[in-house]
């Protein structure tokens, strides 16, 4: 079993550090080989730790009483998050005292300080964030979902091979089918970036995926690709677009079963049904947003997580360590025509702690 | 009572010409008002007509042999359409013999053609594709739905005052509530094009609306605006990303009433409400794409759509019309500051109809 630490910010986050540590406690039993360091006010961290037999062999506890604030500006978290909790815990996956770091803190200063202590990968251009979203075949991965408002081509196709190592490694795809989000599926539709992506990918050979084109906005749930790439402005609004909607047909659907008294009767013997549909939406299945492009594995956790969801942040970071996502990602990249590729340099050590 | 004369491109879409003409019957129960001018093969067009009590006395057929076909690309239909249903539908507008044009035909040529034959409106430098979609408050518009892939901040500010003037008209909304899709709500997130709107807007006095801000795409179904303003891409994409997920939750809930004898029979006694539920949800409640910023008025239906959602297509229309949507908005642009906003010059005989 290889040996795996997961960094803890144990302070960020709705309900840090309670949550946390419970999300910690449930990923251990799905990994047994997880060990965890956390970052944290040790008064309430260690308590909660000592609580939880499973944590107890197993996990290591560094103190600070400094935290980066939710509302913190990521330009003030770079210059003065130095010891916060958050901090420290991307600071152990740069000393390699950790292949990644879990954090339910604030996003824009996650990724700004992420960025600063790990560093863009040489081979990559621009970090994305990746996460899962539901569909009717079940899961897909997409992603930027925000780390960049706007993306050249070269940009998503370097998304294109992140995406599909992530859904390998996260949903155990051998071939996973990648495809651009454009507004139609026709060779001339879209921006330059999305055209121009698509002729890049067309053209390389041995792709480690299958790329299968354009995906419009309603094939996302359709589950027509397994890795949806976008740039992060109309990738963000096509996840939350898709949160919105969910909670909207689950109001109309509440309003529904309170039309008349056989509805109401209906409802009543269909609780557990809707309870299991309720749980198949529920926003925390799919928690956990992969920071993919840094020297180093970063996953930014809902701030309003619960404990499962929390499990699933980690489990994330887990499955993308296991698989040596961070070096196996530069081998995927020297595909693309050398011409645009920068030669990949950087050392395994960075990610394989020793 | 005002006249007014709608132009139907009798021949387009996947249903034509049947449910196109029971349709406009469907609207003229509403718009007593209203007279049409169709367009298409007189031996399948005419006997349709004469099956239909309400339009026997307010309709004009015009016989063309011709169509543009679902595939065709839009610049051979620029070159080639002429003489075509959608072709002398858009001619009807620019020559006065109507007031606005309603097609189920393909949408890159309809949108290629009526900008060629009614040219872009002189105060608007880039028309836009506006529609309505679902909230829990009822209905938003959003605009632009994909005309346009890239924006400009002044091509957003003229959006904002096009899509403000339709729900005035067609939601009936005294001072609407209009928002700037983004992908965050502080000040600093998003584009230039966004921050740049968002500014201009900020600082026009007397806007004949609210400007609330940026909505982010979790707010869309929320009702969180009246009208959402985007580029073309990022506007494509929320519309399709929330199209597709009302199908997912359908498809699962489909699954969830198959799950036990309880479920199943909680579906029959909830039949009725469910059945509601439905038809909320209906693509075909929403149909009607406007293409807004010409010098004449020309909607977009779903080429799939049925009799009742070819109705809500030529209802924008005549909503738009009565309200002189195409003048009205000239004078309202004109409170953009005058070094931006070219003169409007346009007479107002080219949308009303002498």
């Amino acid at each position: 079993m290889s040996p795996l630490t997961v960094a803890i910010d144990a302070m960020g986050g709705d309900h840090a550090p309670d949550v946390l540590i419970g999300g910690a406690a449930i990923a251990r039993e799905r990994y047994p080989q997880l060990r965890f360091v956390f970052f944290g006010d040790a008064a309430k961290v260690e308590p909660l730790i000592k609580a939880q037999p499973l944590l107890i062999d197993c996990s290591e506890l560094v103190h600070t009483a400094t935290q980066i604030s939710p509302d913190e500006k990521p330009s003030v978290a770079m210059r003065r998050g130095k010891g916060t909790s958050m901090w420290l815990a991307c600071e152990a996956v740069r000393d390699g005292k950790a292949q990644a770091a879990v954090s339910a803190g604030n996003t824009g200063a996650l990724m700004a300080v992420a960025m600063l202590l790990l560093r863009t990968s040489p081979a990559i251009n621009r970090p994305a964030i990746a996460s899962f979203l539901p569909t009717v075949r079940g899961e897909s991965v997409m992603l930027d979902l925000g780390a960049n408002v706007g993306c050249d081509e070269r940009n998503l196709v370097e998304f294109a091979f992140m995406g599909a190592a992530f859904a390998r490694l996260s949903l155990g795809l051998a071939k996973p089918r990648v495809a651009l989000l454009n507004i139609g599926t026709e060779d001339l539709k879209g921006n330059e970036a999305v055209r121009g992506a698509a002729q890049i990918l067309r053209e390389t050979p041995d792709l480690p995926f299958e790329f299968t084109g354009f995906v419009e906005g309603n094939g996302i749930a359709q589950g027509e690709a397994d890795v949806i790439v976008s740039d992060g402005f109309a990738g963000n609004i096509a996840l939350k677009t898709q949160e919105g909607t969910a909670r909207l047909v689950s109001a109309y659907l509440a309003a529904t079963f309170r039309r008349s008294i056989w509805s109401r009767l209906a409802y009543l013997l269909a609780r557990p049904a809707l309870q299991a549909l309720r749980e198949r939406l529920d926003p925390n299945r799919y928690n956990g947003g992969a920071l993919l492009g840094l020297n180093g594995l970063v996953v930014k956790s809902h701030g309003g997580t619960n404990a499962v969801g929390f499990a699933a942040a980690i489990a994330i970071a887990a499955d993308l360590a296991l698989g040596n996502f961070t070096t196996k990602i530069l081998d995927d990249l020297k595909r693309i025509a050398p011409a645009t590729a920068p030669e990949a340099v950087v050392p395994a050590e960075v990610t394989v702690q020793s």
